[in-house]
């Protein structure tokens, strides 16, 4: 049986055993005396295992000899402790089969050498045999892995909400079209409109800025629901903190108003970073070390310490206070820029923030408005270095206001009719929020660049591998 | 607190305490006496609690008697046993607050007999307030989340591999393109093509049909890897085995070869249905009513006994010994139709069936050729009503046969690049299969329309909601 080296680094394997392990070499230096030292990964872990190859070694000098970093092998050999001081184990070669070599090693995109991470992106399809990648991947799945976790015990049902849709949630119109239309041959119709009766799906189809409202209707049926999938945004923005495909968690809960989402929210939160701390402290240790970033120190506190919730006029206030902005931009009723945010949270809470009850005219039309007419019962949260990471509200259960505010915000009732069944039908009271993945992991890796935390990153211009 | 109904049912709440639930009214039934009956659901469980308003409820003849299916309403009361033989226990209503009304309650879609599933395909939004897709919510949960918890405690880790691609995995070519071009103006270039470079992402792009080809890239490097999302078929096929929009689980694995993935695709079926049994059996139940199907027998069938597997060739043997079907078309290289298959898993053996080493003119260029050079080794694994519920197959991972391959299946060298490179650079031999989770769902449900199973189809000239 071959053994994870994982496993080896947990103590679950005996010394002196013999076991197989299969990987790649990470590095090879071998001693004019005839020893060989290889350093082996296969993914389930940070750590390498050193093998050390003897020249007794039948295929030593055909073989063993020119080993290079991305080489495939199979080691038989026994497990000791090791002599040296860095590191605990290593194995005694008995033999070693080569399964694949690197043909020209001179141009092995992937060195033992350190790459930039803007480096690694050109060569997406390699750099998960990087340290940083494999890192971010194990924990990218100790993530993804505690929130369906979370939502199994406390008896959420994932809903798989559609990708290609006609709606536009948000109301922002950066979406990407589906189409089987021939472009050479777009049909028209006597306005000369394009035809879209003529295409695969007989309207006009997008893919999904957002799973909320048919997630909505699932809440609306069975309580508690969530979506976990990707979504698109369409916007020309090529910044370190946009990807065009990106995966979001969505949770719709009936008979529950906005404390509810945000004290669920910020369980959610602290329950999957304390399982990452548990399972993933040395890829935690790893990236500390890489992006030289107290990583351990801010998790620890941030899953131990409540998070701050202001309101939004209280927010302006403080901006007001700062003397950090010009005094006359900064009013009810303005959208908090990423300056604005990176001032509350880094400056003067230097804590997550909880912003609450936004003016409505910032926020779209199915978020609940207050008493004061003026206001949604809605929440961002925001983190430090990161910026937004969850946004969600209160959602307008009472269809008369319901109507107004579609009015209001320019859009067609007709294009909403099922979902203003959800509250034509036995309306209930829920809210709901969406967690942002890729901007969660940045937050917990403290790698500042989400497309370094998908394993290929769409962007403008960009839809390579 | 508010308790889900599921616990009364569990036998987790104390009879005689005072509870709260909320939920909607599946039925009401009052008698002139002053007593109403109220059923209540709220999704947690297939089960409804059966509620006892007395007229001495200072709402009762306001709102009580009013209450209509699909009302949502919140309720404090005593748990009791149920006089009554039909129900174990039941409510003694202490006050009733009525959250929701429906308005129009003769025109509420979902009334409390029974629908098609055609007819609730056309409510897709209301649907889930029916049983039926209420137990497939709940048992479409189990099964993804015990998919997910076996590869979490299998170390497999979980890879998001791109929805927009500019690669046609199964060189089928039936994809949906992706673009912000604007239709009414398509960019030209000199030679009067399509100017792609003008679009988003500066090239032809599409919506996946499969993530296999990047999921390679990080089994290649972390040796255990799957993904589970969204695939796309532009195919015109408007079959109730066929969704333009499904869910697959997409496992590879390094350092392993056909027998290895056949056993470990047989593992996970048998986990979850396990699972499934175990978790939601009053769902299973309720199905096998309404179904009229021996789910129980079936799915128990299925995990106590091993999958059969045979080769193509002996498939094709006992085609010819059948009598069914003109000998004539019966010969190596055809490709098995759904009747061939039907035959073999349904008459001839009435078992999940493997079948083995198919010929490489049906199977894509990545399947890896056996050493006859006619057939390679792949495997479908076929399931009683269902037909292929997995494919999978080694990957080729010798570059020169790749390559050749790739030029015999008329495709571009250079479109494959990357691909290439991880037969490059250290390659391994490694194998891995594609899971469609709404036909398992079929299976394990008994319903026989996919359409059923995910929660808003996409479909030929349908993407509503």
């Amino acid at each position: 049986m071959v053994i994870p080296i994982k496993l080896i680094f947990m103590e679950k394997i005996k010394v002196n055993k013999k076991i197989k392990i299969q990987g790649w070499i990470r590095t090879r230096r071998s001693s004019k005396i005839g020893i060989s030292f290889l350093n082996i990964y296969d993914g389930s872990c940070i750590h390498t295992i050193q093998v050390i190859a003897h020249s007794s070694i039948k295929n030593y000098s055909t073989d063993v000899l020119c080993l290079t970093a991305g080489c495939s092998i199979s080691i038989i050999g026994i497990l000791v402790l090791s002599k040296g001081k860095s590191q605990k184990y290593e194995i005694e070669a008995q033999s070693i089969t080569v399964l694949g070599w690197v043909n020209n090693p001179k141009k092995y995109p992937i060195s033992s050498k350190n790459h930039t991470t803007q480096y690694l992106r050109e060569v997406s399809h390699l750099r998960a045999r990087t340290n940083v990648i494999g890192s971010i991947c194990r924990i990218r799945n100790t993530l993804s892995f505690e929130l369906h976790n979370f939502f199994f015990k406390n008896e959420y049902y994932w809903i798989p909400t559609p990708i290609i849709t006609s709606i536009d949630t948000e109301g922002s119109g950066a979406m990407f079209r589906v189409s089987t239309l021939d472009f050479k041959n777009i049909p028209k119709d006597v306005h000369k409109n394009v035809n879209f009766k003529e295409d695969f799906f007989g309207k006009e189809s997008f893919l999904t800025v957002s799973g909320q409202l048919t997630l909505e209707s699932y809440a609306c049926a069975i309580s508690k629901a969530y979506t976990f999938g990707p979504t698109f945004r369409a916007e020309n923005s090529n910044t370190s903190r946009h990807l065009s495909e990106f995966w979001m968690v969505e949770v719709e809960q009936s008979f529950s108003n906005l404390n509810d989402i945000i004290k669920l929210s910020e369980n959610i939160i602290k329950y999957i970073i304390k399982k990452v701390l548990e399972n993933n402290a040395d890829d935690i240790y790893f990236l500390e070390k890489f992006s030289k970033k107290n990583l351990f120190k801010k998790l620890t506190y941030c899953i131990e310490n409540h998070f701050l919730q202001i309101d939004y006029i209280d927010a302006i206030e403080i901006l007001k206070k700062s003397n950090q902005f010009k005094t006359d931009n900064i009013c009810f009723g303005i959208d908090l820029s990423s300056l604005h945010e990176k001032y509350l949270v880094e400056n003067h809470f230097n804590n997550p923030v909880i912003i609450t009850n936004y003016p409505k005219l910032l926020k779209p039309f199915y978020m609940r408005i207050n008493k004061d007419k003026k206001t949604v019962a809605a929440m961002d949260i925001l983190f430090p270095e990161i910026g937004e990471i969850i946004g969600g509200s209160q959602r307008e259960e009472r269809i008369k206001i319901l109507d107004q505010r579609i009015n209001e915000c320019g859009l067609n009732k007709k294009d909403y009719k099922w979902y203003r069944d959800l509250r034509y039908y036995g309306t209930v009271p829920h809210s709901g929020f969406g967690l942002g993945f890729e901007r969660l992991m940045s937050y917990v890796t403290g790698m500042s660049n989400v497309k370094d935390l998908i394993p290929f990153p769409r962007t403008v211009k960009n839809s390579s591998f």
